[in-house]
């Protein structure tokens, strides 16, 4: 977790330059290396994932902030926190409480879609 | 590499939604589980990827479809190919040849961006 100012010093430093003024974020099993999630950040989620240590996207569907979690309890504690070369994406390796996927299945990409 | 009436199948079965139509391709060294990059793929993309066996993107800066390693070398061979479950984003299992990022570091996660 990291002070406010730190947190907003590297959202001000990346790249929105996806759907609804985000980068795209890819959540990684900080354990295992599998690669449970795509989803969008904005400058909002950024700073509260890196405040919290509770990783915050945007949701493009809801237009709205989203805690991983915050109604299945599947929640995704922040380990490392990596923009990309050109900053218009982030690799979030986590802590997976539970499924990472809505379907149930511990990742998104699981051929079950 | 697949026949070219299957890789339109799975070409048309996926979900567009992302800049210029296109779904998010994350791409994943096959063997030790880094992830090497993210980047867009468009219908053609997809297909020219599935029935040639090396990864196809589509440049969104120059607007047109792009060989990985087409100029550097550093192709991307393609082991799998897996849909999440919403099928607008795609993980890509693969052999990198050489450094994946342009800066010359083997990911483009490598916080030298």
């Amino acid at each position: 977790m990291l002070p406010y100012k730190r947190a907003v010093e590297i959202a001000d430093s990346l790249w929105y330059r996806h759907i609804d003024g985000t980068v795209i974020a890819v959540a990684q099993d900080h354990a295992g290396g599998d690669v449970l999630m795509v989803a969008h950040m904005n400058r909002e989620a950024v700073i509260r994932t890196l405040t919290t240590g509770i990783v915050h996207y945007w949701s493009t569907t809801r237009r709205a902030i989203w805690m991983k979690g915050e109604t299945s309890g599947h929640y995704q504690y922040l380990v490392d926190f990596i923009p990309d070369c050109d900053r218009d994406a982030v690799l979030l390796k986590v802590v997976q409480v539970g499924a990472a996927c809505h379907l149930g299945t511990r990742t998104c990409f699981s051929r079950r879609g």
